[in-house]
């Protein structure tokens, strides 16, 4: 039986990209999501789709609930930029801590699932503003993490996957495409309607179809107004 | 106005003690507790108590469900050792990855804030079978906490406090009783009753009774059957 892996789902173009790699480099996959009161809840239906495309038997939705924690446009009553503000500093789509809660959450299911091989979808290139986007803040939270289960102990080393962190959009779409990836089923916008349709101007659209154009592949999104 | 600081407030005698050094130390004190489907729900009402008696005006409940995650007699039912099994290895009673999730939170409600300093009252003697009580955990979790945010990036460094975590259960108790504790508004059963009587024979009131009787200090604990 194959090694276990876990790779943590957002229904989004990167993550998809990385289960496909986790599975093309031979893991049993296991796929975790996060229902954290975002206001993009279609993303938890192509997260579904995703795993379902790619038969992965073992997909859990976890609920934690971020409002509770408030401070970013994903989950509270701030607006969404539109501006490229992601170019600079640190943007207003930034959650705190999200990604450390979500490893923190997924490392502790991987341990009950005897499971020591976790993936992620980070990506430090187009999103340099989010710290925890960052290299050497999952070099740190994989440390951590050794150090704060079971695996520390007895020896089972823990690791924390990035394969596309350091990729552009066009070379994770390349990727993907090569890997069999069906982008349709992916949702990138901060803000699709109820219809599951990206906006097609937020930050994260506007690199998203950047992607597309420079990768040479035709873009499958589905925009509330078609250019 | 004095310094903030955020402690992990438990509703047990160790993290009281750890909340009355942070107030002796001059800070403003913000505590947070976890709503994690825990058995013994009577910790919370416990914590409530422990911040209301020491004036803690900002006191955050976040709900985290960890029997989401599963594999701890804590939250699942499995169950809780009597058998000084703390002592052992990693007890039934260790919860997965949850000083983790726990200090990953109150970083996200920290950082909201404007809160740099963290208290945990986590304690490496008692609970030396827990891997993330241990000073190394800590130690890279801080490391870890300051690439997750933006304090990492502003430059203002996060710490994390952890005062009580080379005291014996006796010299924890002691230094809350000169700081005016009064324990018996805490908790640290696993199993109370439903009055949130400790039930006097499992690991955690077998250490916190040992620890009185070593201290010299009247036990206040209302067990369900008094010797």
């Amino acid at each position: 039986m194959s090694k276990k892996a876990l790779v943590s789902l957002s229904g989004g173009l990167d993550s998809a990209t990385t289960l496909a790699i986790a599975l093309s480099e031979g893991y049993q996959v296991y796929a975790i999501s996060y229902n954290y009161e975002q206001r993009n809840s279609v993303e938890l239906q192509a997260a579904r789709q995703v795993a379902k495309s790619m038969n992965v038997e073992n997909h859990k939705i976890m609920n934690i609930d971020l409002s509770q924690i408030g401070g970013s446009a994903l989950t509270d009553d701030i607006p969404v930029p539109t501006d490229n503000s992601s170019e600079e500093e640190i943007p207003a789509t930034y959650v705190p801590g999200r990604n450390l809660i979500f490893l923190s959450l997924a490392l502790a299911w991987a341990e009950v699932n005897h499971i020591y091989d976790l993936f992620i979808g980070v990506n430090s290139l187009d999103y340099s503003g989010y710290p925890d986007c960052r290299p050497e803040f999952i070099k740190s939270f994989q440390k951590t993490a050794n150090l704060a289960t079971k695996a520390g102990v007895t020896g089972n080393d823990i690791k924390v996957h990035t394969p596309i962190i350091e990729m552009t959009k066009a070379e994770i779409i390349k990727k993907g495409v090569d890997l069999g990836v069906d982008y349709s089923k992916t949702i990138s916008c901060y803000n699709p309607d109820e219809q599951g349709r990206a906006c097609g101007v937020c930050d994260s659209c506007r690199l998203r179809r950047e992607g597309f154009q420079k990768a040479g592949v035709p873009d499958p999104t589905n925009y509330q107004e078609k250019e």
